[in-house]
């Protein structure tokens, strides 16, 4: 059977170089084009160093952006929406890891990201990325938007309790962890190492962006509020969400498995990881580099009803890249987890 | 003047450590003896390596500890409370850093210690020891129980936001993010470094036993829940406490401003730390290595009336020996900055 | 065609561990046992949490072992010597990652190990584990014993420059920068993470047993000595080592190229690293985390004769696990990279 | 006694900084002026957070720059001694931070800088800045130059060997690790946080210029040679140089000890580290951070003849602003030590 033809536009930055990682390994993909300005003509391992022997693609600019059978978009946020119309002639199916098209509504853009949409129209063409709660339309989808990672690891964990009813109302607290790679391969003056090595840096603590998504993907009602903070820790992939949950005190732990089991049971990237002890019973980020799973662990105090469930991701897989290949995977009817089987490390 | 003679009961630890390197630099204290069976007549630089140089002092047995002016208790927990009456015969002042004295009620020592306290009638003998909150007591005191350090940063935080009956209901959500020589000097399974490195590991999401301080020092209402959690992270000193609090929306953050600084404007170890921009607007644990800092900021969402407080310690220093030796100085009369005045590292 | 049957002997630690891993991906082989007495009857992922939801085998005592087709051994070193008898009698081959015979020479092994080797004659009939060297005598080989992690890093740098006449007296000065699972899954006090963490501990200044392997690898002539040192840094996994030859000032750069391409050109899993810029211009081990790969760069020093020749390996991969597989991959006749493909991550 | 009056021009760096922190809690001195063109009027606590209440002071533009007793230079290399005349008429005595002045020879400035010095006359006005040296001269001394911090811990390891002619001839290896803040406060591509953390990056494998100061100080004969190489780990401050020399063999180690404590016996800031066992048993850079001293220790292979000194410092203490401070108290008669009794933490 012939290869997926697939480019990647924006392909120097982090989440392009780990798509790239994925694909190159992917049985059924041919990469054709890789694009980047700055970086035309240059061999694509000169900024990813791990894929050296792995391929002499070279960058091309995107004026010579030629038509494949899908595409992948990682330009920095504001590039995709711009010219999508121009993507969307080179391919049938376009999948765009920015945060362009994540939002459905563009009342909901302009007031988190400050600005009006340039494509309103095309908002309800894009599925939301997050296969646990799309497969089914990404089966025919033409158009996918990747989620937000923090919201990935946001949504993932509180899907199951919202949808099952077992939260209806109150406060969520959602604390995220977050490591450096999540601000991408541009330096700035924060991620200068002496200022970036050792914080415990809160640097989102209210108005992240990604509650959008959050409040979209788990139609909250009225009663119930979702609240993100996030701190940005040494480390450079990783994600932990924290999320306090309130639930009726008759609200049991079995309840609890019972749910998570019913919506992620069959999920190949999802694990409950809930043990009664061990260093790793609950979820943790660096079991995760490179992997596409997120990991789901939960503890109930059942004096209070508090409910805290732990959820952790790579942010640059199933927070991004690896997320983007489930969605491939699924539109184009290849086994879901191709290119995705890595285990992860341990101990790293 | 003559100086204070003070010994350190269980000096091998890591908080017993801290306390030498702040005592042997007071310019009013005498250390007199430093206690460990396992070590006792080693050099005591043998286990804390900062101090080579700075005192050729030896441990000594606890057999032969001697009178003194005032007993510092650094002994794991469980141990001042089997031994104080012995303590006190030898002392006229004692301060304890264990966690034997710090709940006023026995019956939420069981609750939370699961265990009976021997001595709960000298439970009330004890000042509870952070000064901003006890300093008129301190003054007075013979006997003085450090706080925990993630309730130390916990209720420095929330504090005057109680006093001052801005959060009247409700759930507070406070996570706190710890390095790992909160757990002490001795080695477990889960500080082994290939194990503790990297790690973002949720290692107490319900249940914390820091608890049931904040709700003694709180005075909370029945309508005012606190619920903690604590994450490890690759960090050796320092925490950062994020809590998570619901005000009236119509409260400002003018008055937030105010609030702190009413409570804590005068204080010598408390900063507020909230500016526009910067890497450091909001507290950062890595400065404050070493310090007795409580550096204390904040972020209001109006929409929601979320007011989440950012607060940061050195958890051997502000949240273990720093605390004491504030309360010693205190007690004693001294300059309440007395041997605390470090600046602090940066970059680090 | 059957697939290969092997089991692990001492799966426990961080090197069964990783083998396992390998194992499991490897598309022609069938983990049968997994041994360990502590742990018998748990299942595998109790203390390789990567591998849930990859198998669900668990750990055999001993005494349960069953034949096979292929035995690793992953003991303590000591352990395999001592029972090598009784493994030789359950699989017609062996790949033992331990120790015990890497040396051919007992009194080498006296010399560096201390102890009289309880199976000297059996030291010849073991193939040195490092396939760039011996891959000719392990296509027929029935045992192999896999090299030291640092021994490999310093014989794959040195290996071309003394077989090319190219260094011939003088002395050879190395530094190994090594992270902290190359002292294995078991705690001690120096593994503590406030201790092990933040450090730059020079533990092996002197002495490092490691030296004989490479003595006996390169067949040193007694006008060239090979110095090693080595130093942990706050690292899990990876090794850089740094090596200082001296040249006759004759030789060029390029020689040097010419060199190692000649030895090395065709190796699937030895990239030379040297570019005139980038921050990854010479080898860098974070990037080889969960390869096989060993980097190898070099800069002279003209002025000086002075030829620093950088080497970088993943010391549980191209260090112990993934260079036995890559041994067993070569006795078995399958493609030498089988199991092995991973590209490495960037940014990690 | 009236307080000497210092201010310390381009005091926005990381150099500046700790220069600052130091100066502030000196009991003889008043800082005048801080200077910095980009942040003049701002509040120096802007870039130096550690500073927070300890001082009030705001950057000054250059031009404001006023008279004062004593001028600390801490402009990028090449700043000083472009307006050196200048400052001398600002203040009797000058000590320059950067390498301007460092080199005495300005045939070895244009070898190892690429330029020519513009000032080659006053180069033999100013003292190499490494007190253990050059106490006597600084005593009555106008102009220190700080010395760099790799040649500082290099320097210091040698010198008792080289004086006392234990070593003679043949190549001495260096390596030195080193932290992210000795590229200072600026960012660049090799600082970015997710390429920086994890690092084991050889970035100056040969051609470091602190090799000449080496030379300069050592005053080596042609039969011997010293070899500098540099490391980047992931350290934030700190440096760990691994000096490998090359001793007749019937050297011992009673007369290297001989050796160090004749010539650092006395120096307040120099401590022989070298224990039989323990974690702390050879210096240990994260012991150091915020102190200024050097801490050597060694190891000699009585087989080889090898030895092996370990030297370490804090590169922006006694490699730095720690050293300048020291030798400002020299030049004053003050005590050595003042401003510099911080005993550094553990643990960190």
């Amino acid at each position: 059977m012939a290869k997926l033809r697939v480019s990647i536009v924006g392909g120097s930055g982090y989440t392009g170089g780990e798509l790239l990682r994925l694909l190159l390994a992917h049985p059924e993909v041919e990469v054709v084009q890789v694009t980047s300005e700055r970086l035309a003509s240059k061999f694509v391992h000169r900024v990813h160093p791990n894929l050296r022997r792995k391929t002499q693609l070279q960058f091309s600019p995107l004026s010579e952006l030629r038509e494949v059978d899908l595409l992948f978009l990682c330009l920095p946020h504001g590039g995709a929406m711009r010219r999508i119309a121009d993507f969307m002639k080179l391919a049938p199916k376009v999948i765009d890891l920015s945060a362009d098209f994540r939002l459905q509504d563009q009342i909901a853009y302009r007031k988190w990201y400050g600005v009006e949409h340039p494509a309103p129209d095309l908002l309800s063409s894009f599925v939301y990325g997050i296969p646990e709660l799309h497969r089914q339309e990404m089966r025919s989808a033409q158009f996918v938007s990747s989620a937000g990672c923090n919201a990935t690891a946001t949504i993932l964990a509180l899907y199951p309790l919202v949808k099952a009813g077992l939260v209806l109302k109150g406060n969520v607290v959602v604390e995220v962890k977050a490591g450096s790679s999540e601000a991408g391969a541009e330096g700035n003056d924060g991620s200068h190492h002496p200022v970036r090595a050792n914080c415990v840096r809160s640097f989102m603590p209210t108005g992240h962006r990604h509650t959008a998504e959050v409040y979209q993907e788990l139609a909250l009602s009225s009663e119930l509020a979702v609240h993100m903070s996030a701190t940005a820790i040494d480390m450079v992939r990783g994600i932990l969400a924290t999320s306090h949950v309130f639930l009726d005190r008759s609200v049991t732990e079995k309840q609890i498995w019972q749910c998570y089991r019913e919506y992620y049971g069959e999920e190949p990237f999802i694990r409950l990881v809930k043990e009664a002890q061990g260093n790793y019973r609950y979820p943790e980020p660096k079991l995760l580099w490179g992997t596409n799973y997120c990991d789901i662990g939960f503890e109930l105090d059942p004096d209070s009803g508090r409910l805290v469930v732990i959820s952790a991701i790579d942010n640059l897989m199933k927070g991004a890249a690896g997320q983007a290949v489930q969605a491939m995977n699924i539109m184009s009817g290849y086994p879901e987890t191709s290119a995705l089987e890595f285990s992860g490390l341990h101990p790293i």
